[in-house]
């Protein structure tokens, strides 16, 4: 991996191939059943059958990639919670007591941490669970974007690449399904101004109320973003740019997560408004990467439904959720099984010696 | 069971306990997350708590009761496959070969078919796996709805009272969580004369396609419907009613299956369109039944949305949908799963030692 640069991954990222879409829709129509019925897993499964290039795609290996990063802009207060509760929820995962550690178990998918760029310094040594925790810290968190670049530029590349790496050794080793979380205190604030930049959404419908501002605090989130972008200037046709000047480490992460799924031809579930917003980004690098990308949940953060429509992605679940962790890819990974599962098992008309429609049907 | 008729039944449906629900609440926000960040995962929870009056309820034994029965408006040409279909699929079931099977496998749901009333004549010694199918024939398919009452009042109590026997046999021996299937060649036309019925709703927004009948089809429902309800004229107010002149024994059945989790103080899962006609009926019949509900899916079939609104239900999934079988209920039987979990496993912000809300959050 280590040859590779950033331009060299965009450049291998390949489109579907669309041949393997339609075999896998000739097998869906023999499965007894009406056509189609299943609606929406149909449409699931065959498109991991063209991503995985097989008639028998298979979700069985699953892994959630946490990706920690702390945020400078919280000093502008922007967050209803301490900044060390970053830290705090991190040895938190690695205990295994958070609710992305519940909802991964039920899916049989690992829990791995990595730890981006967060304030505290966790080693593997000093935690519950040594390898679930991957220190690749970039910087003890970013700078506030309300006032600087949140990172350097180079330090953006570093994240992506980093979240690429990770992301690729998992899929090096087998993995079939990447799931991304985040967590960072702050991480709203990054996320809408990447939200904002990159999809043309006003700030009243991209800001929400993250962990639970109340009115005074979502309008100082609105100004933060304002602030940060007039003083930043990031170009808009340039993701990186974006990144470094209003983003995040974790964020930063999440996008070479994403390229790391198209690049080796393998799944990738989306969290909510934070992963969205890194999806965001890896798409504005390499527009291709949505072929390979499925969204969890539609988030209860206000902006998310804009993302995703930009990203012409239709959200599996929607059930309210606003965690982040991961937690919405890892309760959609359920229903990816159960689309692959069908696919495989179900039997066909024959198989099953059962009369299809009529002709006048 | 037998000393106890349908009114006995109905007089012992008692309302949720709420106090269950303020201490289940009281338990959520102590979780080591942002207020009721998981959304409606959280409502599921709590109503999982109440139902089975304890804060640390479970969902791991259950099962899927498919009810089977044959449809003489299948004469007038409303559905796109051929009646036999039926007792094929039964067959198919019986087999492990279906999609129900595939999805129940996934969340270790049993799966049990109950010949409520189908042409064919299974017998448990004569199929694939015996214990699997209970036969209870009301009587081999109803009579055509657009020119007869489908049954007569006695047979549709007699389905109900066999629907809520066969969930009753469940609960008694610990049942946690029952999800209610279908099986019935032409079943979305009783469904539909149900739902237009009993939620007011008209026919053009209740009536679907199906299993997919072409443009002429449709109409032809509608009209089959319409002549149905005035040659028969079921009474809106009389659940009973409506389930006898336009109903179906299957959809009798499912009544019962409903009936049987509020009585025993269980909770049950409806799936999609047919289901959700048997629910409209119980609650014509009873209303606190939907306490004890959860609706796994929103069908794609067009007026099951209405029904939901009736109901006041949610629907968990929406999927695009619309097979039937009791798919949508065990798919959403995942995430019911899921939210126990997260209700019971997850550490609290004392338990995990992580730092609380700002006071000015």
């Amino acid at each position: 991996m280590t040859d590779l640069d950033l331009n060299q991954i965009l450049a291998n990222i390949k489109p579907l191939d669309k041949t393997w879409l339609k075999k896998a829709r000739e097998r869906t129509v023999q499965l007894v059943m009406p056509t189609r019925a299943l609606g929406r897993l149909h449409d699931m499964s065959e498109r991991l059958c063209a991503i995985n290039a097989t008639l028998t795609p298979s979700t069985s290996k699953k892994a959630i990639l946490i990706m920690a990063g702390d945020h400078g802009v919280t000093a502008e207060g922007v967050s209803a919670y301490p900044q060390e509760v970053t830290g705090a929820m991190v040895q938190t995962f690695l205990a295994g007591g958070a609710a992305i550690n519940t909802l991964a178990r039920q899916v049989g998918a690992d829990v791995r941490v990595v730890d981006m760029g967060i304030i505290p310094e966790l080693s593997p040594d000093t935690t519950n669970n040594a390898r679930r925790l991957m220190v690749c810290k970039i910087a003890p968190g970013t700078a506030n974007l309300a006032t600087d670049p949140a990172m350097t530029r180079s330090q953006a590349e570093n994240a992506v690449f980093t979240g690429f790496e990770r992301a690729s050794e998992l899929f090096d080793a087998g993995l079939d399904l990447l799931g991304t979380g985040d967590m960072g205190i702050g991480n709203t604030t990054p996320s809408a101004a990447i939200g904002t930049l990159l999809t043309g959404t006003g700030l009243d419908e991209m800001v929400g109320r993250g962990t639970g501002v109340d009115d005074a605090g979502l309008e100082l989130k609105k100004t933060t973003i304002k602030k940060g972008i007039e003083v930043n200037h990031p170009d808009p046709t340039d993701g990186l740019d974006v990144l470094a000047k209003v983003g995040g480490f974790e964020i930063g992460g999440i996008v070479g997560c994403i390229l790391a799924g198209a690049y080796h031809r393998k799944p990738v579930v989306v969290d909510g408004f934070i992963s969205t917003a890194g999806a965001l980004v890896a798409q504005a690098l390499c527009p291709i990467v949505t072929d390979y990308l499925f969204s969890g949940h539609c988030s209860a953060e206000a902006g998310h439904r804009a993302m995703l429509r930009h990203l012409k992605l239709e959200p599996i679940l929607d059930l309210g959720m606003r965690l982040g962790e991961g937690t919405g890819g890892a309760l959609a990974m359920g229903v990816l099984d159960a689309a692959v599962s069908v696919f495989k098992e179900v039997l066909t008309f024959d198989e099953a010696g059962v009369a299809g429609k009529k002709k006048n049907g």
